[in-house]
């Protein structure tokens, strides 16, 4: 009998959101007529730019016709348009010294973040944040490099980087890891990385010859110009670093599916007979892997990032972030200690029990709104929820006005 | 420093329609004024059908507003909306016992082949066939499969099953696998298989406790009552059986992307403490590493399924047999031994020389049509040549016009 991939076994048996999602349905089903709020998963909540609408819509024409079908409609290069490599290169990294062909675009920084990890050797150190997008951890456990059961929140075999209130949730730099993913702004905490405090860890990096993840999917919430929306602001981190973005919290694209993935050339790790460079790699990945990105989709993509397009996007961020501000602030009155929200859409929040999934519990119960468990997110994430701003400003001023008088 | 995963350096350097598609480049570049005709790589010609685009634009519209947006506009089912997948059911799987929720969406074929292997163990014994899509072979070498360097054409650490003409190009049962790799229509052969045929590898497997991995992305190309499209069309296959299907050559949605994979709850393998099912182990992964297909893109395959759209779709698989007929029919005529194009897009030729690369070279320089070269699909495809009927009539009148005073 053929044997299974084991490690399937010794992951917790289910991804964080779909016990969340789980849990509302049967919430929903029985309680038919109460209202909920979802302020759990980090969903895109408004339209996608109106541009966005008509680059897709022509697409969709020029590809059902003989000749545009020619041009546009069958398989696109894996790595993604050069006409949209050029313009995130243009409006993304300007002056950051990427080119457009260190630009993969793909159909999620999820998939991305997930997959990249087969570059390297079963054996490397994998260091992890504490709290941490479940990705990270999971997609390395399956991968093979867990040594055993999660005891107590963590997996034997990785290291955890705490990330706490006491060091503002950015957490030191970890000594012996090959590989070391990096959140900013931070999903759960909510936390911005500022220059200096990115540069120790690109230092480090070149110094040791580890590796940086560095997962930038809501950059362009920054407000802060202290905070760094690229590594590649910081000198040297194009000797060392990876940069996942995506078009899914900027452009509202969570549904119509659209991220890029940054791998310099000059990014190179240990191989068979001396050092090789990781860029052509990862294309050979997504080229034997990957078919590329929906064409119309890719149009809608390039349509965010012209000027009209950018101006949409920033609307769009700019309500998101009304919305945290007043999380942040109603919350703050109950007398909550609370991080993120400024530059982020996530504010995380101290609660005053124990255990993340009773409060989860219990604000759906009392208010019908869904936050995310902090649990659900590492060992330092228990005593903690996380809530989204992903929402309209109407149920957000409903849900602040539900939690008031609760004891979060 | 950190180690790299080094099968990439035990595997052939460039993907087969990379290294296809980078010497037409230069051909053209070196020849500006030369016509060429691509019948290389499997890529529609034909648009995609008209209630696809309509069904997509009006997707776009509708997450273009607010009320929209929060209906479809978000995050979809990593697994794809439950009216595609129940859809899936009744066109493509009346009768046969698949249930909506062992049907998983994806963003293609190519993706589900190459990833499905993540589920096995790394030490399962793989079968393929020879000749033989690449995607299989590269993504199980790149998981750590082989235990070297190609040689002659295959790596150690694989069983390859001989695709001849002596057997009509259905490999005989192989002994000792874990894992068999079946494709059929067969991409590069053409060949189908019949149900007996297939009854012998599912029998097999059951036995055995073997997993089959059916490929099925050209089904409908299939006119031969005989043969079957579907591998649940025999008994017992429920139990042992994958198969990969993909909207991309028969609803022309190649640079479109969307496909599925169908995973019979009972189909289990051996787990550390006795047998598990792989349905919610592909679930997990799917969940974990992917984040579902594009909205609009769902509804444009939707829309394929419809009266409408089958109808749509069975046009432009005709107009592509046509083209296979009359190719199979020319290189007939040329006395050389041609299989595949009856019920397959392409047509396998024997050619007169040893090095298939020599009469790619040769065809393209003299005639500007581009094949793809038997050789990069496996050991006994040297000598062959795969001529894709994915053209305008045209252009394949006028390609096999070109080829009339060649030698092949």
């Amino acid at each position: 009998m053929f044997k299974v991939n084991q490690n399937y076994e010794l992951i917790a048996s289910s991804y964080l959101f779909s016990t969340i999602g789980k849990k509302v349905k049967e919430f929903q089903e029985q309680n038919p007529g109460r209202e909920i709020i979802k302020m759990g998963i980090g969903d895109a909540i408004f339209p996608i730019p109106k541009v966005s609408v008509e680059a897709a819509k022509k697409a969709f024409d020029e590809i059902g016709t003989d000749e545009g079908f020619r041009k546009f409609g069958g398989y696109g290069p894996e790595q993604g348009y050069s006409w949209l490599r050029e313009k995130l290169v243009d409006v993304k990294f300007k002056g950051l010294g990427i080119s457009a062909d260190e630009i993969f675009v793909s159909d999620g920084a999820k998939c991305d973040t997930a997959n990249f990890q087969e570059l390297f050797g079963v054996d490397v150190k994998i260091a992890v944040p504490d709290p941490v997008y479940p990705v990270y951890v999971d997609s390395n456990a399956l991968a093979g490099r867990i040594t055993g059961k999660q005891d107590n929140g963590r997996y034997p075999g990785f290291i955890y980087m705490d990330c706490t209130a006491k060091n503002g949730f950015v957490p030191k730099v970890p000594e012996g890891a090959d590989v070391i993913y990096l959140c900013f702004p931070n999903n759960p905490t909510g936390a911005g990385i500022k220059k200096e405090q990115a540069k120790k860890f690109v230092n480090h990096a070149k110094r040791e010859g580890a590796l940086i993840l560095f997962d930038a999917a809501y950059a362009d919430f920054i407000r802060d110009e202290n905070m760094i929306k690229s590594i590649y602001e910081v000198d040297g981190a194009k000797d060392c670093a990876i940069e996942f973005r995506s078009f899914s919290k900027e452009a509202n694209f969570t549904g119509t599916r659209c991220a890029y993935t940054v791998v310099p050339k000059t990014v190179k790790g240990m191989g068979l007979e001396g050092m090789v460079s990781l860029h052509p790699m990862w294309n050979r990945r997504q080229t034997t892997k990957f078919n590329g990105v929906s064409y119309p989709v890719q149009r809608a993509a390039e349509a965010t990032l012209t000027e009209d397009g950018q101006a949409e996007c920033r609307a769009s961020i700019d309500k998101v972030l009304n919305n945290a501000g007043f999380i942040r602030q109603e919350l703050g009155l109950k007398g909550l200690e609370v991080t993120g929200g400024d530059n982020s859409p996530y504010i995380w929040t101290k609660t005053n029990r124990q255990d993340s999934w009773e409060t989860f519990d219990y604000l759906l119960n009392k208010a019908g709104v869904v936050c995310t468990p902090g649990s659900g997110f590492g060992r330092n994430g228990q005593g903690y929820v996380r809530f989204s701003a992903f929402q309209t400003p109407e149920n957000v001023a409903k849900a602040m006005d539900k939690l008031k008088n609760l004891k979060i």
